[in-house]
């Protein structure tokens, strides 16, 4: 921020922490996003649906993972009736109101889709943002995993409708049944042992596994010599859970079909608890389905490491990861890593109709994949040409300047009159440099008695400028620029436009 | 909201109010606004910029009219470093304070638009709600009355755009100069005085000059009895303010140009004071350059009732009004009125630089103009066809149908798998109803054997059902229902959909 000025100033103009503004190139490159994940869902049969930024806050409910401050994420304020409501933190909550609120009136399965900017409440940091958009599509009324598998091909082809090929992605299925059937197996039964297991297993496709192993048991020493605690897990439960991962591990070897439900049987020891058994035949089901409509591992793929934060999740659980690499402004490699995921929340609904609702959804981290496809050179980010612009050479003859930009607006070109101070015709020039503009107008008192307008072609004059050696040259060639009658200022313009390839309305 | 269940409900789902769900056919319609209002503005040259929906409540200011809660209008917070976050409640604070953080890296003038949602912590009424949609234009840099006109015409274009006919719509334009100008030449000092003048200004386009002069002088009493406190003007202040407002009218004759800066020359005693000489002759620049423009009296008009209620306009002030009227549900005349505005602030941006940045702006009410659009039958609010539906018929056979409705996805035909309970095909052709389904997939064991399908032409349906007597007569005619090869499924609800002119992508 430039602080040139001498003089007291009241307030210093500044954004709050955690938050951005947004360029024409960002808001632009969100549009096309946007209008892309919008095809896809609309082509699948879900039909959009809005709801307002703020919800009753005991409405919303408490599900976000890992608060370490007090208001646990949310931003709150008191209503007048003494109504606690707060800014909505996902898209997922507000809709589970929105459904319960609507309940009769809509049809089921209720397949809706919906995007707009969430709000957390979180110590800002790099690339992570207090405001920022979530693209979502839910199914509620469905029990079946053909909901769950549909999810999941949509997310698949959302990606490549974006521009990802076929091989740099991949959705990664799991079961919070499964998760939980192994935990009863394992006889592990305290929340917090729990946890710590979850998040060993969230490291596996980023460590060996004799390093989950050791966060399994008593704890890890990484690199910089920071210890984690293990779950201290006892040898027989690490070992039974290294047979389950060697046992799905083996499911992997593309591109075959070989999940199975009885993946674990003669693996565990004794009879499998009902949610393990009942998780693992959602997963085949989901397996089975995605694969006979065309969707390979390659693609959508059963993987038991993944976790998802929110609590509500109840059943299948998935996410979507960019698997290409890239290199960061220093050289250094950077993987994507999940810019979506979703799964099964049952319960949510159903806290406020006091009756089964079962439901899934996905949501697709908009910033956070933009930030990815940008990187990649996967959004068309250059600068549009900016307007043609009409200099003002005599001040009394505002008016005319100003019709002649009426003129060029009418015949659909983007134009505007130069509104700072005239006095300067180079400020003008270097003004409309700036806006990228492709042209300017120029008419002085010479060229309005015969008539006629200059027109100065910025484009080929860059061109030029970048070929002339001196000052002199250049006011006696005065390269691409030329006169012509007022009367064909628009269709002059448009040659210059056409010549440049400039797209106009 | 249907509370049929018996069971203890934990949580009643509810919107706060003074908020409201909007529906795929509301958000369409605003899409379709918001693309031309952007297509406009981009014409006139001006580029998007996007701000958060929060700032320091510091930066945003108290400019908002006639407050009578104590928290003034805003939903604030305070952010855990103690200092108080506010959302904001307009568009064009947040731009004042991107201007002057961003102010050395961009062109000056500096013209750009943007919309979105902006919040009001008032008592929500009908059709008055906390959050709604603005979309604004500012340009940044300019004292120049083009740049005013420019805002004016663009106004006017984007009515036209929008579908509102000439004629349908008027630009009113002010100046808080002259309003200023006409207090000091009559010695109005006192601020309530001023503000009780104002009012009663504002009733112009309301009432006849004898009923704006009983506002002016002692009190009017309504129709129903109520008494409104006037101003207490004195006769000879009255009678001024009288030939001033007559002497304006005559220049009112339409389609001529005859609105003149010495309008008031002879009319009020003594000299003029020099902001109100300065205020009309803004305004004669103002009309000047949109007339020579070619908008006339009739899109764009010199008004001196305009007054606008937000504290920060230091010159022209613009209104723009349907003069349309239409009829409500009851039959009863509904006249529009305003459906957006602006004005010069050159104090907003100043107060962060500590220097003087002259600025205009314009602001469209999207969401109370798409009310009025819908009322007025401007904008398609018909329901899209819905998705294809295939029928899960044998629930054994889910991927088979899963694969079908891929085909069709593939195809870019809107299609879905039917979700719910598959044990009854009436309850999956009710749901094919209710989504508005082109046609629905049906495949037995019967069909399956031969390699067929049935495809169930739901419109063409429909349309026979109207036509039938019988029940009976139905099941031996079948109508709209015929079967075809599993592998032309693709081309024949192509031909469906082509026959009733359902769009796809």
């Amino acid at each position: 921020m430039a602080e040139k000025s001498k003089k007291p100033q009241k307030f210093r103009a500044r954004l709050p922490r955690g938050l951005e503004d947004r360029s024409p190139a960002a808001i632009a490159a969100t549009r096309q996003m946007v209008e892309k994940i919008r095809e896809v869902y609309e082509r699948y049969g879900f039909e959009p649906v809005e709801t307002p930024a703020m919800e009753y806050t005991d409405a919303l409910g408490k599900f976000l993972p890992d608060q370490d401050r007090p208001n646990e994420g949310v931003f709150s304020f008191q209503d007048d009736d003494e109504q606690w409501i707060s800014l909505r933190y996902d898209l997922t909550a507000p809709l589970a109101r929105y459904v319960a609120e609507n309940f009769d009136a809509l049809p089921k399965p209720y397949r809706s889709y919906r995007f707009g900017y969430v709000f957390r409440n979180e110590k800002p940091g790099p690339g992570r943002f207090r405001q920022f958009m979530q693209f979502d599509a839910d199914t509620v009324g469905s029990a079946s995993p053909a909901a769950d598998a549909e999810m999941c091909m949509m997310a698949a082809d959302t990606m490549e409708a974006l521009g990802i090929p076929r091989g740099s992605y991949v959705v990664k299925v799991n079961n919070r049944k499964v998760l939980d059937g192994v935990m009863e197996a394992l006889k592990i039964t305290e929340p917090k042992q729990k946890l710590s297991v979850l998040r060993a297993l969230d490291k596996l496709d980023k460590f060996e596994w004799p390093e989950v192993q050791k966060l399994l048991g008593a704890g890890r020493r990484d690199e910089s010599g920071d210890f984690t605690v293990g779950a201290n897990l006892n040898p027989l439960q690490i070992e039974q859970i290294g047979a389950m991962i060697k046992a799905w591990e083996s499911t992997k070897l593309r591109p075959s079909n070989a999940f199975r439900p009885d993946l674990f049987d003669g693996v565990i020891e004794g009879d499998a608890p009902e949610s393990l058994k009942l998780g693992l035949s959602e997963l085949g089901s989901i397996n089975d389905l995605v694969y006979s409509s065309g969707y390979g591992q390659d693609r959508i793929c059963i993987d038991l490491s993944v976790v998802r934060g929110l609590e509500y999740y109840t059943g299948p659980v998935y996410e979507v990861e960019l698997t290409l690499e890239t290199k960061d402004e220093k050289g250094r490699p950077v993987r994507f890593g999940s810019v979506g995921g979703g799964g099964r929340y049952d319960g949510l609904v159903s806290r406020f109709r006091g009756e089964p609702v079962p439901a899934t959804g996905f949501s697709i981290g908009v910033s956070r994949l933009q930030a990815a496809l940008t990187m990649l050179g996967k959004l068309d980010t250059r600068a549009d040409f900016g307007p043609v612009v009409v200099t003002v050479f005599d001040r009394d003859r505002v008016a005319d300047y100003q019709k002649m930009v009426a003129q060029l607006r009418n015949a659909n070109i983007r134009a505007e009159l130069y509104l700072g101070n005239p006095k300067n015709m180079g400020n003008q020039l270097k003004y409309a440099d700036r806006r990228n503009s492709p042209c300017v107008i120029i008419q002085g008192s010479d060229e309005k008695a015969r008539g006629e307008i200059q027109i100065k072609d910025l484009i080929d004059g860059a061109k030029a400028a970048a070929a002339i050696a001196s000052n002199q040259e250049w006011r006696e060639t005065r390269p691409a620029q030329f006169s012509c009658a007022e009367g064909d200022i628009v269709a002059k313009v448009r040659e210059v436009l056409a010549r440049h390839d400039v797209k106009w309305n």
